[in-house]
């Protein structure tokens, strides 16, 4: 099959199902984080899934792959980046199976409509418009920072889109724990899983998964760590299992 | 020195300035929770700390020997708890620097005054009523249940008995972490610091350790993971450096 990619633009492997993604290193690549959220993520047989936020289309495209989900929405804002993941999602054969949507997570409810997806995915803007530099090259920045949304916007939209029982999952920095927790409460989405990710045993963690219910009771299970490097360039063999090597 | 042993009580060695503690086996004796909490908590010169629902006392006299603070005071709702604190006070000769109160929790800020101290440390019981069976034996129940007193009521009453940027210090079981964030938040003791405490590296956390700062702003420091044992039976160097063997 032949494909379009415009300036700058690369077709990198995904090492699931054979799936690629058009991605652009100028603009910005998906992380770590983006794999971790998708290996956290449990979509079962039939469900509806939605990404808020999907950038270049990276967790629907690997949820598709890993989980007997039925349908997956990505929604994002910025056009370059939704026709980046709809070329991929074409490329890849998931017309069917895969939505891409331009849109803004504000009016995410509206767009959708409430209590229209069982699960819903995102990989936000971990800093505030308060924290650190704003990267000059607009996608980096939209990516970073809360220019756009801040974390209360995706966490009500989230609440009104999902199911009762419908499950919330994110990735975030560990220093915004007690604002994701309390805001996740505040919409009666009760975390009921967690997972820090540290780098090394013996350093801070600077990843948390997080998994909330629409409408669950108050008890969380704080999950085993997970380590990503065994030793310095070398992966755990969790890392290994979550990426499929 | 002599000491009055009432039966079954025994005299523990700490470890620490040569200091004692009279516990009784068949009622409730101190645990890694209380060690590990005195680890975490900072106490800094000429600072008064109050330990709410102190039992017999561990706390108060392993902050006494561990930091520069000026006085301590431990609050306890059994009197023969609250009589054995103040035996093993005496016992090491700390009645100028250990003060124990026999008191309610609930009525804390009235006793001791708003605004009253620098610090406040609790290792309160882990469940509520509706959490697993409640142990027959009193002083046991009423150490692991919420039996005279709410979470709500500890974190809302240290509120009102710190100054400001006083420092809340607390060790908990993880499974309530989503409670504790969203209750320290609404008293305005905002999550500064937290670590989790894991018995084994491949296995969930057991204990949460949480400071939080009154009046501080939105940003919380995971701290790298405490982990208890190498393998079995044999603890961590960071496990000897705090019990200061």
């Amino acid at each position: 099959m032949t494909i379009k990619l415009n300036q700058n633009e690369r077709l990198d492997e995904l090492h699931r199902n054979g799936y690629y993604i058009i991605q652009n290193p100028g603009k910005f690549c998906f992380g770590m984080d983006a794999v971790l959220l998708s290996g956290y993520t449990k979509v079962k047989q039939g469900e509806k899934a939605l990404d808020l936020g999907t950038g270049t289309g990276i967790i629907p495209i690997l949820l598709e792959a890993k989980t007997q989900g039925k349908h997956f929405t990505g929604l994002e804002i910025q056009e370059e980046s939704a026709d980046m993941a709809r070329r991929s999602v074409s490329y890849n054969h998931l017309e069917d199976k895969i939505n891409i949507v331009t849109g803004d997570i504000k009016g995410a409810s509206e767009l959708f409509g409430a209590a229209s997806f069982d699960v819903i995915t995102t990989n936000p803007p971990y800093m505030t418009n308060s924290h650190g530099l704003i990267n000059p090259e607009q996608p980096k920045a939209i990516a970073r920072h809360e220019i756009f949304c801040s974390l209360e916007d995706i966490i009500r939209e989230s609440a009104r889109i999902l199911k009762v029982n419908g499950r919330f999952y994110m990735v975030h920095r560990p220093f915004r724990l007690a604002e994701i927790m309390t805001t996740l409460v505040q919409y009666k989405l009760e975390p009921k899983r967690m997972k820090l990710v540290y780098p090394f045993i013996d350093k801070e963690p600077n990843m948390v998964l997080i998994e909330a219910l629409k409408g669950g009771k108050s008890r969380i299970t704080v999950e085993k760590p997970l380590i990503v490097y065994k030793e310095q360039g070398k992966y755990t063999d969790e890392i290994y299992d979550i990426y499929g090597y």
